[in-house]
């Protein structure tokens, strides 16, 4: 099993814009049976992380319907509703705990760090980030919220054209401390 | 021919350190007859554009001695010495004049804008930049001077692996007032 920052990004580093918009992204051909697509990759998972921010983003882009099959673990400082159904579970503080918490409950498979960018660096930061995946969507937007803030060294895994984007498949190799990753 | 922004990038969008550094790239494996290599691309340029601080990270890298062949023109605010040899034009303002200068000087060979990002934005901005080429260094960075800091929205014209480089290639389709690129 591995814990996966798995997202798309501008090609200059963003994944969203400085309003938190996903319009240019969304916009964008896709073949969801190609290289490094969605449903191929979320049939693995057992377990979602992600901030408050991106949570909010999935309540309001679904209105409000819950529409992940897997636990998801919230982390969040703000007063946020879950939704009526699905299994989601607000928490806050060390990654390392809640980590233990969801390799439990994944039962073998894999982690998906949906994101923001600072919840998969701190991920990082404890050596728990084992891969990471960006599927460039060909746009800059020269400024937004950035994909992950933090000095890592990667292995190239993958490249792949899936239509309009560049998939990319990385291995973290360590951080900027110099830390052997999980 | 065409006016090309060919840079190398880290993953999450920086072409250089918040010191200017490029160490980060310079030690990472790269076949230079693969795909989107440096000596294919150069073999077709006819003309170089670049601003002050690419031009003082250039110098100082090669010690002085000015590496390239083909006429480049500097665009500088700052008093700097040009090589003692070498074809180096030192200019200001306004890129469309120096773009014209540029073309009628390439003899219909290719035109590369070296960087940095905010001289590519410049030439898009004017309608003037046909293609970004990004080779993805598999390091994330953090911080740094951004790739292109502009909206921008792109075509992928080409995705390849070169060793430990995700290799993109993109054609500039319009800029963020959704005017015609050229």
């Amino acid at each position: 099993m591995s814990t996966c920052f798995y997202t798309a990004s501008s090609l200059d580093g963003f994944i969203a814009t400085p309003d938190d918009s996903l319009d240019w992204l969304l916009n964008q051909d896709i073949d969801e049976n190609g290289p490094m697509a969605y449903p191929g990759f979320i049939a693995d998972v057992g377990a979602l992380a992600m901030g408050a921010t991106t949570y909010e983003w999935v309540m309001e882009h679904e209105n409000g319907e819950w529409t992940y099959d897997q636990p998801t673990w919230v982390f969040t400082h703000r007063d946020l509703r879950p939704p009526q159904h699905g299994d989601v579970r607000l928490v806050q503080g060390d990654v390392r705990r809640v980590h233990a918490e969801m390799t439990a409950v994944a039962e073998g498979r894999d982690i998906w760090i949906v994101g923001g960018g600072e919840l998969a660096g701190q991920f990082a930061d404890a050596g728990l980030l084992d891969e990471v995946w960006v599927q460039f969507a060909p746009v800059t937007l020269g400024a937004g919220a950035p994909l992950l803030p933090r000095r890592l060294d990667l292995e190239l895994i993958d490249v792949a054209r899936n239509r309009a984007f560049a998939c990319t498949r990385y291995r973290v190799l360590h951080d900027a401390q110099g830390r052997d990753a999980a």
